[in-house]
């Protein structure tokens, strides 16, 4: 790990967020370090991006191995503008998400926009990681087990390298380092969330209604997966692809359905 | 099919879209239909969610067998709060996402909103369908072959209903109905898209950039890819499900990756 690397990071929580500076913390030793982080806090962005209006890139602080700008648009925004204005397509050495002020395991894979831009660089041919702190969204959460537990990652990731069709999305349990029992590779669980609405009536007379929900777990005995896993105190690591293509299904259908 | 079907319609174009209405008349003959479209158009808006901010739900129109509302959120909030407020989280038969004014192949099931509709429909439980065509965005498309060939596609469905743990994603090419080939089971393409901005100044001297940018097909000569399908003119259906675990991988790093 003597060779300084070229290192792109980017997150959902915005430019402000402690867990933005504590992963550049986590990096800092690794290489040269760009940050490109979304204005505004960007929580459930996906992979969504903005076509239908512009977008602003503007540095905002700079400092010994590290150059920060903001974007107005999406996670996935900042990793495309970043790549097409700051490195010109060359592909960095590194990418990283994060960390996130929340868990991103099993359904809210689908709707993070930390896991978003990790898998915007995957597209890029980037090796990429997403970083989550399973916090209830405290913005001063406790990074300090998370810097730790990460460069070891970061270690074995530059150290035998993942296939080029995946991203690793770690996830780590908010908890004092000595309290953590080790780190797995799992897979996504099955869950979904439910009781989604609180409906609400406004001064004037008309409903509203807000997103909050309880997340229901699928799979509460399976041992493998990264909510269960996390629940037992230990670090997730799960490999991502972008295909979703389900191929035992292809196969099935494809000898079943007939269209004359 | 002579009991009627309790259908959930919703799309990402927007309430006022002409595709959402020829969907409409695709699924008029199966059964009673509750549309929940959005307000705005929300192309590019993935599978992204809003809870930073509450969100509306009205009554827009009604007519024999259709009830449409509209939604201030994006089309995934479309689905949760029509589960929640309208069906009060009784699985309707089937949701239908759509139609599309543009391909959702490829690297574009990532950023789409038609099939993140479709992916939280299948989170729910419910039988679930994503209908594009491949204009290249006319509001005034022509979605007469759509409806033809939608029908076919979704009493086939309902004949012989696919696993419960996918959803489909069907694209049809702008074609007349009579230079439509025939409908294919394929699978989600390898592609990208490249040079993404365009950099422009506005009239105070300070640049922004808008995402644009041409696809790139990383596998042009695979015979069994949505994209070269439709370039063939073909109807495709890919089966889609929502864990994106990269199950060879992980067996891999589990057995190279030590954390001491």
């Amino acid at each position: 790990m003597n060779i300084k690397k070229n290192i792109f990071i980017t997150n959902d929580d915005g430019i402000a967020a402690k867990g933005l500076h504590s992963l550049i913390e986590m990096a800092r030793p690794y290489g040269v370090i760009t940050v490109v982080a979304p204005q505004e806090p960007q929580s459930g962005m996906s992979s969504a991006v903005t076509f239908k209006k512009p977008i602003r890139l503007h540095e905002h602080r700079r400092e010994e191995g590290v150059v920060c700008y903001v974007c107005t648009g999406t996670p996935v925004d900042c990793v495309k503008v970043g790549m097409s204005q700051l490195f010109h397509d060359q592909v960095p050495d590194l990418l990283l998400s994060g960390i996130n002020h929340g868990s991103n395991a099993s359904a809210a894979v689908l709707y993070s926009g930390t896991l978003g831009a990790a898998t915007e660089g995957l597209l890029y041919g980037i090796p990429s990681i997403a970083f989550s702190l399973t916090t209830l969204h405290n913005p001063d959460a406790d990074f300090s087990a998370s810097i730790h537990y990460g460069r070891m990652i970061i270690e074995q990731f530059f150290k035998q390298p993942p296939s080029s069709d995946i991203f690793i999305d770690i996830n780590i349990p908010e908890l004092p380092k000595e309290e953590i029992r080790g780190i797995r590779m799992a897979r996504q669980g099955k869950g979904a969330w439910i009781k989604e609405f609180e409906k609400r009536i406004d001064p004037h007379g008309v409903p509203y209604y807000w997103l909050t929900g309880e997340f229901r777990n699928d799979e509460p005995h399976a041992i493998d997966t990264d909510v269960n896993l996390l629940n037992q105190q230990y670090i997730t690591i799960v490999p991502h692809q972008v295909d979703t293509t389900h191929y035992a299904e292809l196969r099935r259908l494809e000898q079943i359905w007939t269209f004359k």
